[in-house]
C-alpha cells in the first residue's frame, strides 16, 4: 500500500518539474521562512542552504501530509534523519523541483543563546517534538509520529526535565553507591559501571502527567499541559542495580527500606532532583532496574539523563532519576518534593486547601492506559474504512491483553490487532501498539472513537475523566476519545 | 452504642414477660416453624427442641432486626455460634419470654438425606448462606453478616463447589506430588505435610463470578447469580508450596511453566476438577502459595477443602484448589475445563456463537473491587446521617490506597475510613473494610450511593456494568450502586 502509494506519488511529480528550477535563487531568512508554515502562507521546508516551497506537494507525500507537515517552516534534515528513507538520489531529484531560494549566510548556523540563562547549555531539540515548556524543556512526539515505530527514536522520546540539563563530563563522572553500616560506598566511573554484567530490556517510559490535558479540560488542574504523547519506548543497557548495591554490601531485607536516587541536575539553591524506590524491588533481579548507560544502541542522549540514569521497568517516569550522582538506602523514602510533595493521586473532592500530601502513597506503578494516536481529533476521515491506531501500556510488567474499540462513543466495541515484542510473563515492561480497520456504516457522518485497554490483572481504564479528576492532573487514564468527520 | 441499645432493649423486655409462659406448651413441626419467616407471617425461630416467637422483639433486637430476620423460620444456634455474646443466662431469659411451644419428637434431629444422591454427603451448612446453587452447592453470606468481622468466620465463608463434596480420611489421605525429570515423586502424608515449616497469612479469596448479578441485570449471562458476596477473607496456614516443589527436586526456570492441580473431587466420569497458576509465582516464596490445612485455626472445613487445599494469595479463587490431590509441573497450563475454557474475559461484543476461549489468558490476579454491604438496596435509611460499609480489595497484592464514597450516584465523592490488618508492601493479600459517615442534606428522599476503590497501582473501577459485561459474567467490578430512600 505504501509503496503504490509512493510510485503515484512520484510519477505525478513530473508534471511539477518545469515549475522553479530555471528561476534565479531569492535569499531568505529563517525568519521568512518559519512564516511559511501553513497551507494559506505557503509551505516552506530548508535543506541545507537551499529553501523550498513545497505546499503543492503536501498531498502528494508518501508518508502522509501530516508528516511532512511536522517540518513545514524549518529544516528537514531532523526528520529525513528519523526516516532514513529519504536518503536516496532520486528524492534528492523530486526536491529540487520545489527550490525557491537560498538562505541567508549568517543564518545558515542556528543561532546561538545567552550564556547568562541557566538553560543557555540545554541541547539542541528535535523541531518534532511538541513543547509543552521550554525550561524546564518538556515536550512531547506528536501522535503521528509516536507509533510510528515500535521503539521510539531518541530524537522524539518524550521529555520531562524539572531542571537545566548538566553538561557531564564522562572521564571525571562518579555514581556515588552509599554503602550500609558494615558495608562499603563506591565510588564508580563510568568504566566501573561497564564492568557489571550489561543487561538490557525494553522499557516503556510514562509520565504520570500523559493526557493531563484532558483532566484541564474539565476543571482546572496544575502540571505541564501534557496530551497523549508523554510516553515512549526504548531499549535500556547498563548495569542491574541489585548487582551494584550488592557490591556495595546490600541486602534484601524485611522491614520496609527504600532506595533513594539523586540527580545531579539542580536549582539556583543546589537542591538537586530526587526520588526513591521501595528496596524490595530495587534487589529483586526479576523487577530489573537498571542504572542504564545505553538508550537504543547510543550512549544515553543529555535530554534523557547521560552519562547514567535509573531505569525502574512498570514505573512511573518520575522514578527514572536522569544524571545520576548518588544511590542510597534509607529507612524511609526520599524526602525530594518531588517524592512527597508531587506525584501522587487524590480523591475529585480534594482541593489545594485540604489536600493533606502525607495521606496518598506516592506513585510508583501506573494503571492501565491507552489512547488513540490515528485518526486526530477534528480530523476528516475517509468513508468506506477508517483505520484506527494507537497505543497500550499497564505498570508493574502487566502486559496488555486486548484492546477495545469503539466508533460509536462505547456502545459497541470491537477488539483491535495487537503488535509488538513478545512480553515475558509478570514482565511486560513494554507498550503494546495496535490498530483496527473498521468499516464506516453508509451516510454515518461522524465518528466518536474510544479505546480502552486491558492489562492481565484484567484491570481496566475507567470510562470517564470526572471521577479520576485530581488536582496535579496525573494518572488521567479514562478511555480515549477521538471525534472526526466522515467525508461525504 | 451498641451497648446502650441492648441496655433499652432489655429494660423494654420486661413489658413482655407475662404473655406467652404460662400457657401450656404446643408441639409444632419444622415445617410449620419454617412457615413463619416473616412479619406477616409472624416469626419464629428455635432453640434445642423449643419454639419461639419471636415477632414483637425483632425490632428490639440489639443487633438490629436485619441480623435477627436471618435466623427466622429455623435453629437460632448457627447464629449464636456466630456472636458468642448470646451464650449468657440473661439472653436465655429474655428469650423465655417468647417460648410458644416445643418442637415435635420426631423433628427435634434433622432430616436425613437420600443416599443415591451424589450430594447426599455434602455437610451441613449455615443457614445464613444465601444459596445460588444447591448442587454443587454455592453460597455467600448476606451483605450485613460479610462485613461484620475482617475474618470471616468458617461458618459463614462463602463457598464455591464445582462437584460434590468428597468425604476424605485424613489418616489415609495422600498428596501426590510429581516429581522432575531426574527428581522424585512424593506422596505427603498429613504428618509429612505438617514437617515443612508451617506459614500463616491473611488471605482474601474472591471468586471470578462476585458481583455477576449485576451484569445479568443488564443482559443475561451464564453462570450463578452471585451478588457481592464471592467474597471472604481467613487466616491460612500450611506448608509453603515452593517448600514442597523444592522437596520434590523442582526449581524456578526461565521458560515458561505451570504447577497444575488436580482435586479429589470429580463427576461421575471421574473427572476431576483442575487449575493451574505459572511456576514463577508457585515457586517465588514472597508470592506465599500455601498447601493449606488451617483456616481460621481449625482443620479446614470439608466445604473448604479438608484436609488441604492451595492458596494462592492476590490470584481468583477458582486457582485455589481444594480437595488436593495431586500436583505436577507442566510445560502447559492445565488442561481441566474450568483453566481453559471458563474464567477468562472478553469484549463485551463476544457472544456464545463467536467465543474462543484461546485468545484470552486465564485469570489469575484479579483487578480492583470493592461494594457496599450497607445499607442494602432498597432500604429506608434515617435522615440526619447515614453510615455507608462496605469491602475494597484488589488483586497481585496490590493494597487498596482509598475508597471514595458518593451519595449522589457519582457527581461528588467523599473518602471513606479504611480499616483491617497493616498489610505488607507488595504482599496486601487481604481486603480493607471501610465505612463513612455522612450527613444527609435536608430534604434529600433518596440517595444513590456509590463507591469505588483504588490500589496502590493507581487502577480504579470502571464507572459502569455495559463496557466490561462479558459472557460468562466474570470480573463484575463497576462501581457498586445502592439506590436508598430517606425516612421523611
Amino acid at each position: 500500500m505504501g509503496t503504490l502509494l509512493g510510485l503515484g506519488a512520484v510519477l505525478t511529480y513530473h508534471d511539477h518539474r518545469c515549475r522553479a528550477a530555471q528561476e534565479s535563487p531569492h535569499i531568505y531568512t529563517r525568519e521568512e521562512v518559519k512564516a511559511h508554515s501553513s497551507l494559506e502562507t505557503r509551505i516552506w521546508v530548508t535543506l541545507g542552504s537551499e529553501v523550498f516551497d513545497v505546499t503543492e506537494f503536501v498531498h502528494l507525500h508518501p508518508g502522509g501530509p501530516s508528516k511532512l507537515m511536522l517540518a513545514a517552516g524549518g529544516p528537514l534534515e531532523p526528520f529525513w534523519a528519523l526516516y532514513a528513507v529519504h536518503n536516496q538520489s532520486h528524492i534528492r531529484e523530486i526536491l529540487a523541483q520545489y527550490k525557491i531560494g537560498e538562505l541567508s549566510p549568517e543564518d545558515k548556523a542556528p543561532s546561538t543563546l545567552k550564556t547568562s540563562d541557566p538553560y543557555a547549555d540545554d541541547p539542541i531539540r528535535h523541531p518534532a517534538l511538541k513543547v509543552n515548556s521550554q525550561r524546564p524543556f518538556n515536550a512531547e512526539p506528536p501522535p503521528e509520529l509516536l507509533t510510528e515505530n515500535y521503539i521510539t527514536p531518541n530524537p522524539i522520546f518524550f521529555t520531562r526535565n524539572h531542571l537545566p540539563v548538566p553538561n557531564l563530563d564522562p572521564n571525571t563522572y562518579r555514581l556515588h553507591i552509599v554503602g550500609p553500616p558494615r558495608g562499603q560506598s563506591l565510588s564508580l566511573s563510568l568504566d566501573d559501571l561497564y564492568q557489571f554484567p550489561k543487561h538490557e530490556i525494553t522499557v516503556t517510559l510514562q509520565c504520570a502527567g500523559n493526557r493531563r490535558s484532558e483532566m484541564n479540560q474539565l476543571k482546572e488542574v496544575r502540571g505541564l499541559e501534557w496530551r497523549a504523547g508523554a510516553i515512549s519506548t526504548a531499549r535500556w543497557a547498563g548495569a542491574r542495580l541489585c548487582d551494584v548495591l550488592s557490591k556495595a554490601g546490600h541486602q534484601p531485607c524485611e522491614t520496609e527500606a527504600h532506595v533513594c536516587f539523586e540527580g545531579l541536575d539542580s536549582d539556583p539553591t543546589g537542591t538537586a532532583y530526587g526520588a526513591s524506590i521501595p528496596l524490595a524491588r530495587a534487589m529483586d533481579p526479576e523487577a530489573e532496574v537498571l542504572l542504564a548507560y545505553e538508550m537504543n544502541g547510543q550512549p544515553l542522549p543529555r535530554d534523557h539523563g547521560f552519562p547514567v540514569r535509573v531505569v525502574v521497568p512498570g514505573v512511573v517516569g518520575a522514578r527514572h532519576v536522569k544524571w545520576l550522582g548518588k544511590v542510597s538506602v534509607e529507612p524511609e523514602e526520599s524526602y525530594s518534593h518531588w517524592q512527597r510533595r508531587d506525584y501522587k493521586g487524590f480523591s475529585p473532592s480534594v482541593d489545594w486547601d485540604t489536600v493533606d500530601f502525607d495521606s496518598a502513597p506516592s506513585i510508583q506503578e501506573l494503571p492501565v492506559q491507552s489512547a488513540i494516536t490515528e485518526p486526530k481529533d477534528g480530523e476528516m476521515v475517509e468513508s468506506g474504512e477508517v483505520i484506527v491506531k494507537g497505543y497500550a501500556w499497564s505498570g508493574g510488567g502487566r502486559a496488555v491483553i486486548r484492546v477495545d474499540v469503539s466508533l460509536d462513543g462505547g456502545l459497541t466495541w470491537q477488539v483491535a490487532e495487537l503488535d509488538g515484542e513478545k512480553q515475558r510473563p509478570r514482565k511486560a515492561w513494554a507498550w503494546q501498539l495496535w490498530q483496527l480497520r473498521a468499516s464506516v456504516p453508509p451516510g454515518i457522518k461522524e465518528l466518536n472513537i474510544v479505546c480502552k485497554a486491558v492489562d492481565d490483572s484484567y484491570n481496566v481504564q475507567p470510562d470517564t475523566v470526572a471521577p479520576i479528576w485530581n488536582l496535579r492532573g496525573v494518572l488521567s487514564n479514562a478511555w480515549h476519545r477521538v471525534h472526526v468527520r466522515v467525508a461525504p
